[in-house]
């Protein structure tokens, strides 16, 4: 069976190192990536930044922002997950499987094209831990407002093996 | 005791069937209906839809959805979530009590009424498991869009019986 | 080790006590403050009103609540957190760390210093848990609505101590 580590590397995968420089500064004290509590993870809210804190395609998706804009948005913020599952369990190779992913999307309020969005994320998923680890249970939401007006932002819950497993 | 089958039979409710079809065509590959670690539980998004996709009163309360077709849309969503249940931990005896419910409305700014959307739903659960394993943790939340442009989504947490129980 | 009820004590903090009267009242049958799996807590969701019912800045962050206002409206929220906490595992100092914080806040379209509202929410926990049990995960969404028109509501995990620990 291919690992999703393995699976990554052949894909060519950019995923961001979030261990160096340390998670969280951007926003201010008192934030960390990820709480593990048995096997069950959540991680942070996770929005279309790179480390260096360049968003990719800010906006309203429905006015300044496409349909196509905001899936490759929920891509690179995918992307970003795959890095802080990293930091919080070691290796791709110790997701079990993804729990639940919350999708904010910043929209209009007659944009419903937001299951075109999400599918940029969880596609990436499926890409890199196959079709059953890598389902999702999905919520799509249309918000008025995301931090540094980012267009989607994502909250992300998974499973990890069991330690010494 | 009565238990939670029993009762939703006598409440002759209509609950889906989420096996059959499977769930999770309609939006796209890469989705589920839940995921379990250890005996806890989460459900995927769960909107106001039959299996054929059909929807309750779809719009934004507030607007073209009164504060009436909102909660029986919630009330629908509740009831395909017992069905999302069964298909979870195979029968809602199986349940020991519900945890969660982030219940999102579409409405516009200065709709207030949010909880009498969202009880349309934790009714539901009160009516079939009781008062005590049927109380939720709850918040209702406004926001601009939904995906098919529906009013109402529910976001579930459970807990299940331990296997072997 | 300072305690966090220590702490909490020489800040001189005003935690509400949400046994007296029994949480809920207010929003309908079939709520509940928490739930907890194993050492996993959920809580309920958290507005900025104390238990008498009266708000804290009730409005539209951007349009009618200042960002001093809403920061300090998620402070008051935090501090209801800490109040249903200790109902939920008897005492602050039973909370092993804090998982994750949601953090719901009703904005106009264009607003965007989002962190600065919610920051007023988790500078109280690093406050009371310190550094390390007191940093979270976080988002913070602008919604178009929260129930009573309040301007934040906060939604909350987190691991407890083992029973018997």
């Amino acid at each position: 069976m291919t690992s999703p580590e393995l699976r990554a590397h052949r894909l060519g995968l950019t995923i961001p190192d979030y261990s160096d420089p340390p998670y969280g500064g951007r926003y201010g004290i008192g934030l960390k990536a990820f709480h593990r509590v048995g096997d069950f993870v959540e991680l942070s809210g996770i929005t279309p930044e790179n480390r260096a804190g360049e968003r990719v395609h800010p906006g309203v998706v429905g006015a300044d922002v496409s349909v196509e804009q905001g899936r490759e948005a929920a891509r690179v913020t995918a992307l970003n997950a795959l890095g802080m599952m990293r930091l919080a369990v070691g290796s791709l190779d110790n997701v079990v499987g993804l729990s639940r992913a919350l999708c904010f999307i910043r929209t209009t309020a007659d944009f419903d094209q937001l299951h075109e969005i999400s599918r940029g994320a969880t596609e990436v998923f499926t890409e890199v831990f196959g079709p059953v680890a890598g389902a999702v249970g999905r919520a799509s939401v249309g918000v008025t407002s995301l931090s540094r007006r980012n267009c989607f932002e994502l909250w992300l819950s998974f499973e990890a093996a069991a330690v010494g497993d």
